[in-house]
């Protein structure tokens, strides 16, 4: 059992479900052996591979490209989303997340409507160049450091971990699925098929030479809650046992992980190390309730983790 | 180049397309060279991977059903599609996949209207279990065989040979995802997460006892034409450079390998063999014309392939 390759990982409670599940499910002759083809597990990524405050990245990104919209359409400048993009007005970003959480998406549809037409008839090719770009030359706003430094190096440790002992691992993520794809492979190993997450919907047109795939004004499936399971068994086809999330948008995801015979390991990340990342529960109190309840595992990022991003930031 | 994995490949144009493109995109310095991880292949399923006649294997495990609704209920028995079913009417069901091709979808709205209605409220666990219970003890109406001898040996070389060469397969079809991963490891050693087709719309329920994806009543993608390109993104993030189908629905596929820039085979099966399968060309006359139009290569079943299925049929 390599349980060194967990690190970043202090002895505790949490580190020990992780191993012990692990030997349980992959110890032949044991009642909870699941043979490799069952053995698949599925992380969320905002706020469980790498840091959502003081707003997802993803957000970062579409506010750049609605303050670059503003500034060409004075027209634009009074109404939402455009004006926050343009003012910088983090809070009110911040808290569309926090509100969805709490069942109200009036705020979501209004910054989904900009999104949207910011998006609209562009390329695939082109908006993962975007992406790109601004993933690779921004810079998270308060951590002052790349993004792709604002991963959590024992989330890395556990995904090395998992597929060393057999497991298919795959990212199931709110955030937007083209968008993550940039950097799941060298952020988490992570090829981009194995990423699901939220969708605008999308056409092929031949009149582009080769044939491209184009972004149309239209949302296709966001991928939270109860979408997550569905989108789990769309892309996979069988039930993982293992599922780690932040929220309660991952609620679903984690009952869904084992069913009714299964053994599985549901594990949820609290955040409550103010010092080295951030403090918080809003959008989480049900899963945490949940936690308690039903036994899933809670990691403690103060205190299960040695340290929390994967370079030094 | 172990190009003795394709043992059941006559020497000629085919195999030695195949053979010189592989070797072309895997040796590194050459003009053609493709790094493994945008070595990506696209089947398509019905047609070019197993037979699809007299009828698509799939739809007799959906006339089985509405057979049996049938049965149960006489006022359905007048109506299309319960009565083909009941009547064993091949003619009118074979049809609806030629029309479709031909561009004329009425039928197939009738079809899946009936479909839609046989397993709606359905889990996917007894929807799974229901295909498996046809798949492993049913039989080929002509051939006289199980469904699982029905694959062609030589696609199955086929993809061991790219897989060889670093390429990752996926089947990406018009027929069900769901009803075909019951198969899709042990006849072409593809698993349930790298099978792309089409699907009815889920919804995720906890009132079942470890949580539930039972079929709503509505389509979700048909996968066929222009939505193969769009599919192919969604689930895999990559364009693919190797494709291989037999019909018009391939077309947009088969055009969207490559793209404007990379080096990309398309392959075209044409069903010529009447002794050991079927012979026709209806449903793929388009395809064959921009075959010898675009240099697409074709797969003649009756001169390129030794044998045709995977077990002696």
């Amino acid at each position: 059992m390599p349980a060194d390759m967990l690190v970043s990982w202090n002895d505790g409670e949490a580190k020990r479900a992780v191993t012990d599940f692990v030997a349980q499910v992959t110890t032949t002759g044991s009642d909870a052996y699941m043979p490799p083809e069952d053995r698949v597990a599925v992380f969320d990524n905002d706020g469980t591979l790498w840091t959502e405050k003081p707003m997802p990245v993803e957000l970062g990104f579409i506010l750049q490209r609605l303050a670059a919209a503003a500034e060409q359409d004075p027209s634009l400048r009074e109404r939402q989303p455009w004006k926050a993009a343009r003012d910088r007005d983090y809070a009110w970003l911040g808290d569309v997340v926090t509100r969805h959480y709490h069942g109200d998406d009036s705020d979501v549809k209004v910054l989904l409507g900009g999104v949207l037409q910011a998006f609209a008839g562009m390329t695939i090719d082109t908006y993962t160049a975007a992406a790109d770009a601004f993933l690779r030359h921004g810079q998270h706003p308060t951590l002052r450091a790349p993004f792709t430094a604002c991963g959590y190096q024992p989330m890395v440790e556990l995904l090395r971990f998992l597929e060393a002992h057999g497991f298919a691992t795959f990212i199931a993520s709110g955030g937007d699925r083209d968008f993550m794809r940039v950097v799941t492979q060298e952020m988490y190993g992570i090829p981009p098929e194995r990423v699901i997450g939220s969708s605008t919907a999308l056409r092929y047109t031949d009149e582009i030479e080769g044939g491209a795939i184009v972004f149309l004004a239209k949302p296709e499936v966001f991928d939270d809650g109860p979408a997550k399971p569905v989108r789990i068994w769309s892309r996979i086809g069988r039930r993982p046992i293992f599922a780690a999330g932040n929220s309660n948008g991952d609620i679903p995801m984690l009952k869904f992980a084992g069913g009714p015979s299964r053994p599985a390991l549901r594990l949820l990340l609290l955040h409550d190390d103010k010092t080295r990342e951030f403090a918080y529960i809003a959008g989480a109190e049900r899963s945490l309730e949940l936690a308690r309840t039903l036994g899933w595992t809670v990691v403690s990022m103060k205190n299960d983790w040695k340290t929390i991003f994967r370079s030094a930031v």
